[in-house]
């Protein structure tokens, strides 16, 4: 299973960016595969204008595509998810997330734009079809630091709701890993199946 | 692992109570428990004025406390959720939904309120702390009726919507049956622990 | 042009309710007739179970109809406005607020709620057809004091972000006492009337 | 006063930008002066890049700063405005609405996305705080057309709603022609100013 990470910001070296690749790290160290997706590398006329069969257009769909896993982060400006981002978003096919589960990272000035995530971008990935968008980790600007060698530095708060929504994707994740049979699985109804590689889980 | 189906129509005999009793009949069939709680059943005065202490509403918050699934039903009003269950939902503690899953329905007069649902009801069942908020149905009034017997008739494509809503849920709690262990565990880490039940899933 | 203030707070004694109160006092004060509507002390069953035709439920909506302004004030419980506020609303017609000029103000335990005003409120206020709905104030608790008589008391902030929300609303209404003549009245068009009471505005 | 129509579609002919178009001329008719901001015009990499700087940038913010009021068309992309209309608002300065009145358009698919522009534009024009935000006229593909010289044509219900909204901001910008004098003013408070042009208007 592959984790993509795609940072929403216009801006080089942003505090959500810096927030995103910090949980990127932790989540190789769980074990895990990350590709990146910086959305401002993207050719900007492609993305504006709509163009879906730019290679580079069609390279990051693929990317989207074939991550199990993805972490979006975003500023929140204007109240909302970053116009970068929605550009984006807006490229990937209807279902573009189906089967993915997502977890929604964002900075801003203050606590004030807590709801962005929740209340903004959390119903763009529902149309998306995403199979689940995880509690979302907000943090604002004075959470974000940098320490003597430039690495991020997160408040001891931050740090934690980080840890947990971390956990929660790895938790995921690994849940999906396991074969799931069905009801209308011969095999499998009714109880768990056991003993063989790989795991297959049914319908209890 | 149980299951409850919370109805927030003010009305006795509503559309989307029925579509939601519908649904508990798939669960169980599916061989899931079902609770019941229709919101309009408490005591207005408590539900209004907010006596936590009531023993209806002490009641009817042990049985959210105790479903880890929670399938919600709402009549869209004035582009968003009914004013009776966001009084209930009121009530509830701060991380009144944590760990549970959740399948919200709903039904609209059109499909103009399609997206009721995802931007008015989404981030309030985020912020009780949901572990999962599927992908909701929604349902027009006219894709409701009723057989001979007084039974429910859903439309073909609501039928289906509401098939693949809840094989999400059922799948989600079955995932969510297997115990998990994190990177912490001794015992579990990078591996799937096998051959003895109840079945553990570790970290991979 | 008769002013109303609509309390949407289950609690008897709130903040929300008293920085409303607070609200038409000031608006008395600028020459304004006020009326209130606390709709917590409308019956608890009616409201609930929609009995539109509950003499006091038909009293408090032609309330509303009759009011030219609307005050609304409510607390926000995960994320939203409450569940009473909610309750009400539906029961007003499709376009109950058509025509009306609507001030919201929410009171929250911290920032981090501010935008629920705009994000749930506003939507649900335009669903009803409000004229104009003018920007919410917002207050944290914290904001909101008492002085030794029991008189409210508020932040400089707050106070200030409040004068600001009805000086808007003064000045709307009384934009709004003009008679206006549009592009298809014979004596109006193109040109200000004047001179004679009342007074009136045509189309530029 | 000037009337400014902001199209936020990254297509060269779209739906919404002939929507736009049309209500643009209907308000010259009515005798406005409009003028024309097709966002996807502007240079892309200075829009996604956060070029604030970038003369067509700091051009087409002047355009929004001296407009009265502003006509924002956008297409409705996975439940929300289009990431390139975004792109655009998160350039202007944070009030950078202030005092406008905007009449918000868009177009999709189907009627299941009406409810994007009151949830997702909706607060984005508030929190960039403007005057009045009013009711938004949303229309399906279906309903707009061509003739056989290639003008648009609207259903007749699309028509009468594009109408409703066109002579709401006309009477909007009117009302707000009128010099306003509140209660501060030593001349004017507690009555109209009448008889000597231009027309003021006192809080009464």
């Amino acid at each position: 299973m592959s984790l993509l990470t795609i940072s929403g910001s216009p801006s080089l070296n942003s505090r959500s960016g810096r927030l995103l690749d910090h949980a990127a790290a932790r989540l190789r160290k769980l074990g895990h595969v990350t590709e990146r997706l910086p959305v401002r590398e993207l050719p900007a006329e492609a993305l504006l204008h709509a163009r879906f069969d730019h290679p580079q257009i069609v390279e990051a769909s693929a990317q989207v595509a074939r991550a199990t896993g993805v972490v979006i982060a975003t500023p929140v400006y204007k109240a909302a998810y970053s116009g970068l981002l929605k550009s984006f978003l807006d490229l990937l096919p209807q279902d573009g997330l189906k089967g993915k589960v997502v977890l929604p990272l964002a900075t801003g000035g203050s606590k004030a734009h807590l709801l962005a995530l929740d209340y903004a971008l959390r119903p763009v990935l529902a149309a998306l079809g995403a199979r689940y968008v995880l509690a979302s980790v907000y943090a604002t600007d004075a959470e974000i630091g940098s320490d003597s060698d430039g690495g991020v530095l997160l408040s001891p708060e931050l740090d934690l709701r980080l840890e947990e929504g971390i956990a929660h994707l790895d938790e995921t994740l690994a849940r999906l890993q396991v074969p799931f049979f069905g009801a209308a699985s011969d095999e499998g109804a009714g109880r768990f199946v056991r003993g063989n590689a790989p795991l297959q889980l049914a319908r209890a």
